[in-house]
């Protein structure tokens, strides 16, 4: 099945519910939504036809590692070429270093085609720009110049190395040594594991950003620091030099993400260390690591997205031309999407898949305010709005590219089961979304115990508000489209308020029980928000149809808008009560937790 | 990691909360509980020491077609003979035929062992014990002798061939000829797909019982006669003849369930027909594969527990295994099942596992009695339960079993998505347990039009009356272990019950709106019962606790029962809000379905 990138959807909504426009009216984004509209079309083209086709393919032959060498699936190759020549590997990048600093609610659009395409090909422009950004912030004018052109070119690649065998979540744990030498560099050792894009032959140069202990540092996470370590040393004229002692010494046999490599790299086992040079300053790494960190974050909310996106077509598809029993209205046999469960099972995927988009692009959104607005406090509140959603698009998004590919599986019948089929590798794929970049537990204890409590909370109910006003007007147009998505919406908002002042008080007074109920109530955020959001560009469609337009995506916004509010934002209520109840019967199970 | 089959949990669970001691005082089951613990016990460690090894070899080698031949994996074949010739496969067939009449209580329990210890292996067992049954319940005299004493010794398997291309749901589609001979048996010409051991080279011979249509058969479901059609055609002494046209002309490439081969089944490809015997009579085929398939879906909710089972200990495993992070009250690296968020992981899965493992056992339970109680209206009644409680054991049990292995990869962290554990092959395996035998849309389809309907209603409110006096019992011990379980599973069984009125006049006044909301109000269903299933099951260790017992599972029943209610049982209010909005937005989506 064709893969078909939802421009006009992506289009719409940053029109309608981001603040885009107001930015490019203010003249702090130079560009028009003509240019934004040609470069959304022409990424959905690029993505429907070079990268989509080889997705299969490359699930199905893997890669393969001989002597270091990793090969991947036929066809990888030639697409990162043709994608990067293309300019895409840039367009998040600054412009000084060759890239088209185009807003992130635009490149989180394009990184949900490219990941929606192919997902295993996806991740290493994800990897990528967060090295970008961790050398374009904490780099060395040095680094910068020499690493940044070719990794915004795509010329290169980057991957970021911060899990060991014992330090998975628990970067604290971690052993890798870095010992400097006389002439300011350093030298590497150390075994880091689940290194995506640690070795392949796609580009001529691989750009490992390592998280290292100098010998004298501090024990925990303040004894970190960060450092470059390239495949190949660069000489001084930017040629390539000689091979840095950063090898691959065994490649995942994976349930999914077949066409990505994920590595364990060794550093120094030669004995004379690995050649890396420091990022920012020493003991500092961990807070370079959080810049690269946080956007691979939001990145992997984005491939949840773009995985559920492809599914939910995947689906549509099957439904309406598959047939199977008699439908109301249909003569002869019916194609299965005229069943009524088989229609709750898409709307479910529809729905789900944009309310991540949503949530996906509005902490995009957060992000680009927080770099471009002219008033320090307005940048500093957007930056805390923006670090508040990040966690929930990063898990909220993930999870739903679990449950909408296993629902696309569902509508396919026996046919999903059947690999060929193509349904089941998006099951397949998206499971690493909610593990990697973070747990989505670790997501909701960051939400919880870090967001929730920024200005005291003033952060979080300001956006609750913002919620209940969307709730509000959609109640106040009584509008029979709409059924009761006002209402419905109003209680998942008014339950969100209620459950964060509880979590508010909990994090300073019962600390057990709010890491106990992060995940619970993550996802009682991610329904109510999500639900205002899909709301919110509902009632701009409305407003359009209203004035007589009549594009059948109007009616659609509403509808999927609808369905979520009545379908999916009505768990509110027991999220409430999980999070109210304190988890019941998690910190008392001890009888439980010892018998398995 | 070693699989140790709940021997404990399922004998607790028989004797405390299903009808077997009443059974066992009455005369009615010739057991005795020494009996039944030592079944389980022999049971558990054939699965444990046996089965469960090879599975993972099995996953990984798979099943291969060579000239219509199908080699199974590496050690399939012993452990097929080992199982068979210790008697198991016969434990639920009737004694006149070699088997053990086992109460279906009982041999669920043994059919979760070998589903956990390997599912792929597990299956085969499944559909050759619904081949007994449907022999058992309409094959004539002559068709029982030759076929079943060998069947159930394990000396032939049995195949279930319904589907066809065309006909997967729905199966008034189905094709597949069959002609009337001279001789009195008739000839079958048709393709059949998704053939569970429709070949292998476990046993000697295949008895596949087949639905085709007779050439002057009506149109639909009542034009479908059910033949019995040999791999081998078996002599008057009973040894093996002729091969058969029965062949297998493919095999599928499966998400999971790697080593249970799946086969396209073809008859009588080369001309003359497959050479076939009907059971029962003309044009009711369809019920007497109804005999089949409704223990068969049992049995598939019974897989799903059992696979649920494995994912929860081996995460269980795990988290006492790894340590990430500091916790409170642990010195230096924690162990991560000390973490409230993994300890709130692993409490899901196990109640999750636990509730479903309820379900199936209560139908099991009420299968017993319908066969066993002397008085027919007695009997009677409790048919209507176990058909009412089958579609709602198949459909929960097969979503718990997807869940909880998805959240087993997620305990696991990233080691969860390497194939190596072991963890991602359970959510592998699992996916289509909500597939087969009827999709768990179909499951909630029969619950709301046939099975809700029953008695107009009698049967339905009966049981939620049973449900209601559980959680009024919880309420009124008021006791701390219980924390706010009572008040939390009466409100869920007062939702069950409005629900439950709004179905049953939904589904003669507004068909399609009980379609859509079906699926929705099954899994309400599945939170106030199986709620209340586990909280009986703790309040029997609660008095027994009460009166000086000291086992520590004693205790374990109580959290868990207790976790269910606070936790998952109030998803409730939400499902009724959907339930009662008509799925909201799911009847007037056309603008969402035609766009995608």
């Amino acid at each position: 099945m064709s893969y078909r990138a939802p421009v006009e959807e992506v289009s719409y909504f940053l029109k309608t519910s981001t603040s885009l426009p107001n930015l490019m009216a203010q003249g702090l984004v130079d560009l028009s939504f003509d240019v934004v509209d040609a470069v959304l079309d022409e990424a959905g083209k690029f993505a429907g036809s070079v990268i989509a086709p080889f997705d299969r393919v490359a699930d199905k032959q893997g890669c393969t590692l001989k002597d270091g060498a990793v090969t991947t699936p036929e066809g990888m190759r030639a697409a990162y070429e043709a994608w990067s020549e293309a300019g895409w590997s840039g367009v998040a990048a600054e412009e000084e270093f060759g890239g088209q600093n185009l807003p992130t609610s635009v490149t989180s659009a394009l990184t949900e085609f490219w990941n929606a395409a192919s997902p295993a090909f996806g991740i290493c422009g994800v990897l990528t720009l967060g090295a970008i950004e961790a050398l374009t912030a904490h780099g060395s004018a040095e680094l910068q110049h020499i690493f940044l052109p070719k990794l915004v070119s795509g010329t290169w690649t980057g991957t970021m190395n911060l899990t060991e065998p014992q330090a998975g979540s628990d970067l604290a744990a971690l052993r890798s040594k870095a010992v400097k030498q006389a002439d300011g560099t350093y030298r590497i050792f150390g075994t880091k594991i689940f290194i995506t894009y640690g070795e392949h032959d796609i580009a001529e140069n691989i750009v490992h950003l390592v998280l290292a202990r100098l010998p004298d540092a501090p024990a925990g996470t303040k004894g970190i620091s960060l450092f470059v370590v390239p495949k190949f040393l660069v000489n001084a004229d930017g040629s390539l030099g000689a091979r840095n002692d950063a090898v691959c010494a065994g490649i995942e046999h994976k349930l999914g993400l077949h066409g990505s490599p994920t590595c364990t790299m060794t550093f120094g086992e030669k004995g004379e260390g690995a050649i890396g040079y420091l990022v920012g300053e020493e003991n500092r790494g961990l807070a370079c690591m959080f810049t690269m960190m946080n956007n691979a974050r939001l990145a992997v909310g984005v491939q949840g997205v773009a995985v559920a996106e492809r599914a939910t077509q995947r689906a549509f598809a099957f439904a309406k031309d598959r047939k199977q029993g008699k439908a109301p209205g249909v003569e002869g046999s019916a194609p299965i999407i005229a069943h009524p469960d088989v229609k709750r099972m898409l709307l479910t995927m529809r729905a789900e898949t944009d309310a991540a988009r949503a949530l996906c692009l509005k902490t995009a959104d957060a992000l680009d305010r927080s770099r471009l607005l002219p008033d320090p406090i307005a940048r500093a509140a957007a930056l805390a709005e923006a670090s508040l959603l990040t966690p929930v698009a990063k898990a909220f998004s993930s999870d739903a590219g679990i449950e909408v590919s296993s629902l696309g599986i569902q509508v396919h019948g026996g046919m999903g089961y059947v690999e060929e089929t193509g349904a089941a590798q998006h099951l397949r794929d998206a499971r690493i979304f909610a593990i990697y970049e973070g747990t989505n537990g670790i997501q909701a204890i960051d939400l919880v115990t870090r967001k929730l409590p920024q200005e005291g909370g003033d952060v979080v109910n300001a956006l609750i508000a913002d919620y209940r006003e969307t709730a509000e007007e959609v109640s106040a147009l009584n509008a029979p489209d709409f059924g009761h998505a006002g209402p419905r919406l109003a209680e998942a908002v008014d339950a969100l308020g209620r459950a964060t002042r509880v979590m508010l008080d909990r994090v300073a007074d019962e600390p057990a029980k709010a890491l106990a109920t992060a995940t619970p109530y993550l996802r009682l955020y991610a329904r109510a928000a999500g639900g205002a959001f899909l709301a919110r560009t509902a009632l701009a469609a409305y407003a359009e149809r209203a004035a007589g337009a009549t594009d059948p995506r109007l009616a659609a916004r509403i509808t999927v808008a609808r369905f979520f509010a009545e379908n999916l934002a009505v768990e509110a209520k027991g999220l409430e009560e999980v999070v109210n109840g304190g988890a019941g019967g998690v910190l008392e199970a001890e009888a439980v937790l010892a018998l398995g």
